[in-house]
């Protein structure tokens, strides 16, 4: 049994990870603020509830590991990681990084894994709505100082380095996620990303039974972005651990749709007719992010025989079926 | 009158810097966790002793401020900066460093220097002892992932990223440092650079009067670096905070020496003979750093309308003056 140690494991993407490897017999220990998943069924063998920016916690909490699987981070959508939070953002999530990166070389972990974003990415590269922007992992360098999306994007980028810098200590794992979504991800608490986003609002509308009603798109709708369901997203966190591939690489879906494509999925995913919903826009005072990006997954495919393979919209139907349910809960 | 914060303000580059202001008649605060420079005289209106690590700290030194000048950082010679130290270097210097930039911004600092580092170059690009390597600003982003100098290189290079972010908020200024000496640099405590390190060797040799005696060079002695005084040093950081140019420039001498070409100098401003003087080699248990390093001063030129004009002999006889009057006072 190899040890595990998943930080921010109680949050999206770690919990799913971290379930995964419990099933399949794995030591799993989650590290995170929160005391437990949005699963209802166990996912790990201990939880560890605390700090992570508290050096001494990360020590404890890496002790005996043989993985570290780094998530935890402060997190959310263009909601959330707008420049108005960007000074609050940036020291926790790096202090995070540092911690439990040092804690892990001193403790003589074996792997450390990060979870890094797509905001790495300049965003001068992602301003044409009209292009299809395909991010290979090297785009990040070509073009002098590099300019990632705000101080999310940037803590993302200067930890990667931090972690790159320390290969030659621990073998280390970078994974730049593209908007991944699905059952247990946030979807009304202010953190949520677009596809949860719109389902809420498409549901609430279901739910509420008077038609037609509107539905509010943040921007023009003709921004583009891919999203990868957590499923697919699992699968390729796993072999990455599993490889011997010490670079950054792109974790997301190289379909991109424009985001009001993504509206009229959610509406059927709610089990709407398109003439019950009209879609308003607000372009002023909504965060509306990048204008164009899509994931590159030529390299993914290569170093780990990945790709993703449930289509965007069999994920929202499943994310559809679960954030039903959750407001069922709360009626 | 201006209102000038220079953080490390007690320590050697940032005491020059607080004393040539004081002495223009601005107004100078100094906050460093030393209460006192080497100065004997007033080098500042106030001093504020604290750590800068304590963000209450940089708040209450920027209040009021119209210019931050960011000097504070755990520094030293490559007896400090090695790998042991990496651990330790990185998050006080980058938790400092994002500190005193964001109480700036939320105090409405005006400008903002930030002084960084040649260690931010790639190391890969410094192998050839035999080659002049005149380092340009832009070669830290053109070969993929930058590589830096160490933890402490990298942690220079992610908060030039942090600082360059911040642009749009605050007037940012940022020198890359090559190897600054001159009187009240280190010299005897560990974190002295090669310069002060060689006469502090050399001026030993002729107090103790037996000769031929040896003085030991780390590595083969054909490494080479440049050595800028700190006078020209000043002058630079002044032009600079005073200039628009909002990039990362080199500060740096662009006359290149092999160490042992500097110890040679350094036996001569002690008042030896050559032939006083034996040169032993530790290659073997003592830090080297790179092989061959230069600054590339082409930038400067164009944007700052500044050179170095003391020459490297000049320096290192003025900066042996200094020790050993030092050297005199703790007999
Ligand atoms: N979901 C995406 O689309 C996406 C895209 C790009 C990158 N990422 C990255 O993937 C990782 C996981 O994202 P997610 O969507 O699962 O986010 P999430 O918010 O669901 O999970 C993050 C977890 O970290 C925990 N956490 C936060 N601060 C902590 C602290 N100081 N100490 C201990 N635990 C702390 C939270 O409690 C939460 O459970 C994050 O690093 C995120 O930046 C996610
Ligand atoms: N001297 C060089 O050749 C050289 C070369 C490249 C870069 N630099 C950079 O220039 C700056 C100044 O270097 P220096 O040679 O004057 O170093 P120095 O060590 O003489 O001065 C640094 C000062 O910062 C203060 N300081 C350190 N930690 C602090 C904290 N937590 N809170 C408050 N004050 C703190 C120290 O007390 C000291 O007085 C540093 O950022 C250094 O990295 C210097
Ligand atoms: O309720 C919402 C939330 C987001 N968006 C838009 O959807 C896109 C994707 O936003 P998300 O928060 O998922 O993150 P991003 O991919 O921009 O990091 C952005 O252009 C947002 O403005 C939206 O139209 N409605
Ligand atoms: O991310 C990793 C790194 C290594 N290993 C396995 O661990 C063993 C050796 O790992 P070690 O820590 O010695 O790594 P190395 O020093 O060889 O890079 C080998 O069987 C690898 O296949 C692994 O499963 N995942
Ligand atoms: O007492 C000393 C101190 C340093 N060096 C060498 O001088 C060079 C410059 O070292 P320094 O500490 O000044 O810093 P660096 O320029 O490498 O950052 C390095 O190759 C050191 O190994 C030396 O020979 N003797
Ligand atoms: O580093 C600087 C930046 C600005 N200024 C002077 O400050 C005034 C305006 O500064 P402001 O903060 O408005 O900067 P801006 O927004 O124009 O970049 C002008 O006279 C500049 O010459 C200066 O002396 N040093």
């Amino acid at each position: 049994r190899r040890k595990f140690l998943v930080t921010g494991g109680n949050g999206f993407i770690g919990s799913h990870v971290a379930k995964a490897l419990f099933d399949r017999g794995e030591f799993v220990r989650v590290a995170d603020l929160s005391p437990s998943s949005a699963f209802a069924e166990p996912i790990c063998d201990e939880t560890y509830t605390g700090n992570l920016c508290d050096s001494h916690f990360c020590e404890r909490a890496v002790k005996g590991m043989d993985t570290v699987l780094h998530f935890a981070a402060t997190m959310g959508g263009m909601g959330t990681i707008h420049e108005g939070n960007d000074l609050t953002i940036y020291p926790e999530n790096s202090t995070m990084t540092f911690n439990i990166l040092a804690a892990s070389i001193r403790a003589g972990v074996r792997v450390f894994f990060y979870a890094s974003s797509a905001c790495v990415y300049p965003e001068h590269r992602q301003t044409d709505p009209n292009a299809d922007v395909s991010l290979e992992e090297s785009h990040v360098w070509d073009g002098g100082i590099p300019k990632p999306q705000g101080h999310y994007g940037l803590e993302k980028l200067t930890s990667e380095l931090l972690v790159l810098q320390s290969a030659s200590k621990i073998n280390v794992r970078i994974a730049r996620f593209h908007n991944v979504f699905g059952p247990r991800g946030a979807w009304n608490n202010g953190r949520e990303k677009v596809p949860a986003a719109f389902l809420r609002k498409a549901l609430s509308i279901a739910l509420a039974g008077k038609f037609p009603a509107e539905l509010e798109i943040w921007g023009n709708g003709r921004q583009r972005r891919s999203f990868l369901f957590i499923d697919d997203c699992v699968k390729a966190i796993l072999k990455l651990v599993e490889s011997t591939c010490d670079k950054p690489v792109n974790i997301g879906s190289d379909r991109a749709v424009a985001i009001e494509e993504l509206a009229k999925i959610a509406v059927q995913c709610a089990g709407l007719q398109a003439e019950d919903v009209k879609f308003c826009y607000d372009s002023d005072s909504k965060p509306i992010g990048v204008c164009s990006r899509n994931s590159n997954n030529v390299f993914a495919r290569e170093t780990l025989g990945w790709s993703p393979s449930v289509s965007l919209e069999e994920g929202m139907k499943q994310t559809a079926e679960w954030i039903r349910e959750e407001m069922k809960k709360n009626l």
